[in-house]
């Protein structure tokens, strides 16, 4: 490696390949010379307009083509924004994958539902520890989270120091492990830091969050205010620092526990397994047990608290649960607040727990995972950054952060907001974009990865606008139509009360059908498809204001 | 008229046909022996898995069918929730419509619209006045709202008196006109009141609800700070008194205003005619004047601050404005708080205006248009009812009322929490749950009314998820194939990537009709078809764990 920071030094690239136009889907390469590491590798939510998409995750066609330069992943945290996509990404880039303990036993689970144990390289690091790929010395440092083992990172590369907090906030009473290494961010500070990638999720939010131990003083409330009840307790799969005061809770009242919803299930086994999550005995019971206690020695702790819909929360509300009834002794509490578009589908769940006579409580039995300004502020103080680089948010996000970044006296002209695909080249220590690389998502739908693009997704919503009128005749070589014309629509007008409508459209095609003989057209078999589409699609537009799609068949007869 | 209160007295129902199951579709039907009378007549907004339908509007056959005792619609205020369904249901129930003057101004407008202003009657109502319709008599009293002109109503009948608050807010210094008329609360709570019927919006909020002059403060600050730029203030269409504190803070800074959006135009000059809007002369300009002023002497008033897809904000925030691009030197201020569900929406188009490099405002300058609990506790306290009848919410909004009004001494049992096609019959001074009627929700797509129902929207919601395949062929009498048979997908995979699977569910059709010939099934075509239908759907589900609609279509040729 060239001494770092001389003129000769070897440049270093900084490539987003998602993470920037939504929350979600974080995935940064980092490249020098023969050498790329990525962070993380995440997957993202459908949008609502992306119908029938299960998953979105990242266009990796940049790692790829560069296959054998990559050295490896590596993870700053255990949740899906940041582990999700790698059993799809693994498969083309088998590459190693370093972590902190917690992070690689949730990742571990994860291969192993997709098979993908046995052909993965895994390495767990420690906080404090610097590991070398290739150009890269990586260095964990530890932070706070909504997910236990949270990592920062410093990458050391021969351009200089570059510092990725991961997803972090500042919590100096955390329930399980130690406060954020604030020391070594100001080592690396006093060291010289070029530039700070820091979260941007809670960058619009002024003062700080509070630490994650005053949520069990809610849970304190709560539990006494309801101590003739049976509790059901909702809230994030992975957050076992929640899972861990709710159950010290339960404990202090005498209750047992019983945890429910898969996703749950899976990270509370791996974090008890690792020792990261402290359970007195005789305190989980399975769900079969819990009719041997009565509703005001239990606590159900469940996922769905986003109003997921299949999630057991869900099923519960709407009664479809097999085995939990909600009913008046019950008192079900939301420890979370809804992420940004699932506002409507948690409201619709705290209406149909109402509606089964259960209380919901939805007061402060929550915080944020992420950093607001003063705590954003902080790191800036401590490692003094020449560039800013925001990261993990949408445009108004980064936008928030590059004010902080100003603030706290980064040049303006120093301060990068950039989108996926963009490449940040540093060259003697100066940033400056670069080109662009191929980036994007690809959809998950069902079983296929990549194959429902934007064609199939536009068509999904036009068909889910205003359906489809499908017209099939057979016709032979001389274009005399030599069947009955078949006309079929689905999703456009109830078919029993719109007969008037399909005969007229019976009438236009037979009229289209006979001009088109009549003028022998050249076009053959697609010009008269398309003469039908049109005139139907007209026609229908002008009757309905609708534009369902129009699909004629036309089928050869000897 | 009996007189009240007496054991012979006539007996009243009580029948929502809308408005209990969400905020908006506000429609209630009183009924006394051969009088109808109908409180307002709203529409609601499309769930998201609605796919293609534009407005919901409430089934009215109940009102069809007793259609010679309907005495006339009373509207309590000019919202799209309260009025909007009107055009659609007068020409099924033409009766007269009562109103308040801006009320009804803003009807007539709509009536226009819909070429129904010359055959439906229309009535004036002032604060204060009683109106009788049949066997009731209808008080007006005045209340304050984000509308100006709107009204609670006490509806007098022969079991004694319902007050009826519409949407309302206490707001002691009010834009235009006067405070909320509490005097006369509390005159009919002395004089007994027998039920209340008030609005739940906001009964899960503590405290109050702050004036709509506090908004003026909040803008001038903003105008101050944002002295040269030109500033583009995003709000609700309907609210003429943020229009008029908009307007008072222009000219305060000596600049110059456009209203943008067709439908703000609409009831601001609506407004402007009726004198509720009191606009310096030259204040107001056209939006092609706007280049003859600097910028920061110009103000644009704009609808699409809920992220609406065609409003003005959004063709600004996209850049497919005709007139006004953004920039730099653009400051633009949602006056607005996103309604719940337009988060998502809102967000994306802070993002682009961002990215279009102009600045976006979004501290506090907005106050929402409903009581919060302790002037919900008011009410309570001036009018006494016996019965409490939340409206006006979803369900955890009605509850969150009756908790209240179990707090204000109302009985538990007197609390009905009742849903739309609900009848409550009060007789003998009693309340009591008496049967259901016809309710519903009535699609509105394009220019069809109700003939989309749910048939239709699940066809488009099943198309949506996983498209379509539709598989043609011909047949002889004899069940011969005699054409080449077509197979044609939408919304399901992207077919140039498909073929391999396209063939194998070519070759499983082609078995399919082999192995119904071979054992010459009874069941005919339909049978074939459902064959076909259940093979390729399940062929198609363990290769792709995908459920795309299978639609075979067989031609029959002589």
């Amino acid at each position: 490696m060239k001494k770092t920071g001389t003129a000769d030094a070897l440049p270093v690239k900084i490539i987003p390949l998602g993470g920037l136009e939504q929350i979600g889907m974080n995935i940064t390469a980092f490249e020098c010379a023969d050498s790329i590491i990525v962070v993380d590798c995440g997957l993202g939510f459908p949008e609502d307009d992306m119908y029938g998409v299960d998953l979105v995750i990242p266009d990796v066609s940049y790692l790829e083509e560069n296959i054998d330069r990559v050295k490896g992943f590596v993870i700053t945290h255990g949740h899906e924004d940041h582990i999700g996509a790698l059993p799809y990404v693994l498969r083309k880039v088998n590459v190693p994958v370093y972590a902190t303990r917690l992070t690689i036993g949730i990742i571990e689970h994860k291969l192993e539902e997709h098979n993908l144990l046995d052909v993965t390289t895994r390495k767990v690091v420690n906080f404090g520890q610097t590991i070398t790929l290739g150009d890269f010395h990586v260095e964990f440092i530890r932070t706070n989270h909504s997910i236990t083992d949270s990592a920062a990172l410093a990458i050391y590369t021969p351009q200089g120091i570059l510092v990725h907090t991961g997803d972090f906030k500042v919590d100096y009473t955390p329930i399980y492990g130690d406060a954020i290494d604030l020391q070594r961010f100001g080592e690396l500070g006093k060291r010289g830091v070029l530039a700070l990638m820091c979260d941007s999720t809670n960058a619009e939010r002024t003062g700080i969050t509070p630490s994650e131990s005053t949520v069990g003083l809610a849970f304190n409330n709560i539990f006494e205010a309801n101590r003739n009840r049976r509790i059901i307790v909702a809230t994030f799969a992975s957050n076992v620092d929640r899972v861990q005061q709710i159950i010290n809770t339960a404990c202090r009242y005498g209750r047992k526990c019983v945890i429910e919803g898969r996703s749950m299930v899976n990270i509370i086994n791996t974090a008890i397994e690792l020792q990261y999550l402290n359970v007195p005995d005789n305190t989980l019971i399975e769900l079969d047990e819990i009719k041997n206690y009565p509703d005001e020695q239990t606590v159900i702790i469940t996922t769905g608290s986003q109003g997921e819909r299949l999630a057991a929360l869900s099923r519960m509300a709407n009664g479809t649960h097999k085995k939990i009834v909600l009913g008046p002794r019950d008192a079900v509490l939301f420890s979370s607040h809804p992420i940004p578009g699932n506002e409507k589908a948690v409201t619709k769940i705290i209406n149909e727990i109402f509606r089964k006579g259960a209380d919901v409580i939805f007061q402060d039995a929550h915080v944020s995972g992420h950093a607001c300004q003063e705590e954003i502020k902080l790191i800036y103080a401590l490692t003094r950054p020449k560039y800013a680089i925001p990261v993990h948010g949408e445009y108004k996000h980064l936008k928030a952060q590059a004010k902080i970044a100003e603030q706290m006296g980064v040049e303006k002209e120093n301060i990068f907001l950039i989108q996926s695909g963009d490449v940040l080249e540093i060259k003697n220590e100066r940033v400056q974009r670069n080109g662009h690389v191929q980036s994007g998502m690809v959809f998950v739908d069902g079983l296929g990865v990549g194959d429902v693009g934007n064609v199939v997704l536009r068509d999904r919503q036009r068909l889910a606008q205003d359906g489809i009128i499908l017209i099939t005749f057979a016709m032979d070589p001389d274009n005399r139509v030599v069947s009955e014309m078949e006309i079929v629509t689905r999703g456009f007008v109830y078919v029993k009360e719109a007969d008037e409508l399909l005969e007229d459209i019976h009438m236009l095609v037979g009229d289209t059908i006979m001009e088109f003989r009549e003028k022998d057209s050249p076009g053959g078999r697609p010009k008269l498809k398309n003469n039908i589409r049109e005139a139907v699609g007209d026609f229908v537009w002008n009757r309905t204001k609708r534009r369902p799609m129009v699909l004629p068949v036309i089928l050869d007869i000897e």
